[in-house]
């Protein structure tokens, strides 16, 4: 089974999962294969992949049949596990700790669509509501500290399978990225009274020339630090720390705004790949006052390289405020 | 100019770097061309590079003319300059600093060689001691804060040139990177008494299931949380904290160490992308005694995709012990 590691010079944990390098892509392969035949995801193959957890589904049909909307299937090739124990092995050195987690797959639609662009934004909504499902449902296991919603999207992104999917991760602990942003909001709040996010977006309304596009319920902008070129984040304009807390008409305003930013990356950068992934207040944080919840979409159009990996600073060849631009400008 | 700006959430700087999207392979282009003619960095086109600030060269040869072993130049799409205002702009929530710094490039052979296992020993003893000639100099500079030499080797590990080359950055503070290993091994050797990178490696020598050799001077092992499959680390068994003070002796035996891993990393994951980077003291730190310097070599199999990004996690699918058994038995 996997095992959480830790780095004991800087205390940062890892995850040895060495069953995945049994996934269908190898090692060191190339691109996905277009033509992987049948594909596990598509409408009247699920016997192809474990029995679903979840599914939006017709009233007249059966699980693990066609007649679902979306699907959330366990990730066949798991990087951590839910069963085991849960001690963990201390030599006062090295430490390490059972896998223990859930790695869920949410199909998201079932016909063959590879760019979520071409969905409709009603099934980008049904998407949506599925994350919400099973962020709620998790949420109330006391196990599970964080959960995490990520997509790769294209080979370069990390992508395994085209057809369209996303993950869902829950961990017995919260990660570093996750503990980075939550200490700097806390703090923040702490110094001023106010959610830090809700000052960026107040910031960037007034100035601009950041701003992707606001619509009524979200605002689309490129942050003034961002890792990586045409990094984009996803806010809702009113305060909120936690994704599965949003209303229908949230949920569907956010598929709007993220449907339409994922078709200006496509028309801007011929269909880039990309990772995107919602962060929203751990499962037991009692603080949602400080934090706010976002989807954060990252293009991956150059590499991460040996800088980036050496100093954990990242270089990034554009300016938010010119990716910005150009995303506005993008005709849809 | 670049600029470095820091995101007001986690504190975390990036650097801005317009101009580098002018570089030779833009925005979503493929591989590297395989002839870029005349390749810049071949004896004989010096000229095609901005003038050299350090060689190695026949006695009788002259600055930018062919007569060199190893060349130094500025990058010429770098990341950080050298000149310009150091005064940063605040604005009591976003904070940048002008992008001040170099940005070198080490070519490190004359001929167009493509893979550093091809390189002899000696060759690879004068790359490094070109880095440390760089290192030495540019540690005198009070303006720098950290020194950072690493290499991208193929396309999928962010090479823009084929050419065998590596690159230096000096940054005028500590970076993320080097601040949590510093930390973590100042503590270490408060609470102990001891290096922490010693005691892995005398821990490691008993064990011997992580070690892939052991030389007369140096180690080389797979860490016991290692953020990627076959990740690797060279290390010298007598303590040192900095990299450049190294004797010729240990400079040559490291070169071999280096050549060696390369050649077995060749050998067993057929000529894998890869990045290096090498850790060193920085410039203004008086606790040499805490600290080790080393060389992380980290291949490029998989891609860091939506959980690594969204949580700062690493999932690895290959077990260290897994991976130093493949690289002892490679047959060299």
């Amino acid at each position: 089974m996997a095992e959480f590691r830790k780095d004991p010079i800087t205390g940062r944990w890892v995850i040895i999962a060495a069953e995945r390098a049994q996934r269908p892509r190898q090692l060191g392969a190339g691109k996905i294969p277009a033509q992987e035949e049948p594909c596990p995801f598509c409408a009247g193959n699920e016997a192809l992949t474990p029995p679903e957890v979840w599914a939006s589904r017709a009233p007249d049909s059966q699980a693990n049949q066609s007649g679902w909307r979306v699907r959330v299937v366990p990730n066949k090739y798991p990087a951590l596990e839910t069963g085991g124990p849960w001690q963990g092995e201390y030599d006062n050195f090295y430490q390490s700790q059972p896998g223990l987690g859930v790695h869920e797959v949410i199909v998201e639609c079932p016909d063959h669509v590879t760019n979520m662009a071409e969905l409709a934004d009603d099934q980008v909504t049904a998407i949506l509501r599925a994350y919400g499902e099973r962020l709620g449902a998790l949420s109330r296991d006391p196990r599970w500290r964080y959960l995490l919603i990520y997509k790769n999207q294209g080979d370069r992104a990390g992508a395994t399978f085209e057809h369209l999917h996303s993950q869902l991760v829950a961990l017995p602990s919260v990660p570093r990225e996750a503990l980075d942003e939550i200490a700097g909001a806390k703090a923040h709040f702490a110094a001023s009274g106010r959610c830090i996010y809700c000052e960026i977006i107040d910031r960037e309304l007034v100035d601009g020339q950041r701003v992707i596009f606001a619509h009524d319920k979200f605002i689309a902008l490129c942050p003034f630090a961002p890792r990586f070129a045409y990094e984009t984040w996803i806010l809702p304009k009113a305060h909120g720390a936690v994704f599965e807390e949003c209303s229908e008409h949230e949920i569907s305003e956010c598929a709007r705004a993220l449907r339409e930013i994922i078709g200006r990356l496509n028309r801007a950068l011929d269909n880039p790949p990309f990772n995107y992934f919602i962060h929203s207040l751990p499962t037991q944080d009692s603080a949602p006052e400080s934090y706010h919840w976002h989807i954060e979409i990252l293009p991956q159009l150059f590499r991460a390289a040996g800088f980036e990996l050496g100093s954990g600073s990242n270089i990034n060849g554009v300016a938010p405020e010119a990716a910005a631009k150009l995303l506005r400008d993008a005709l849809l």
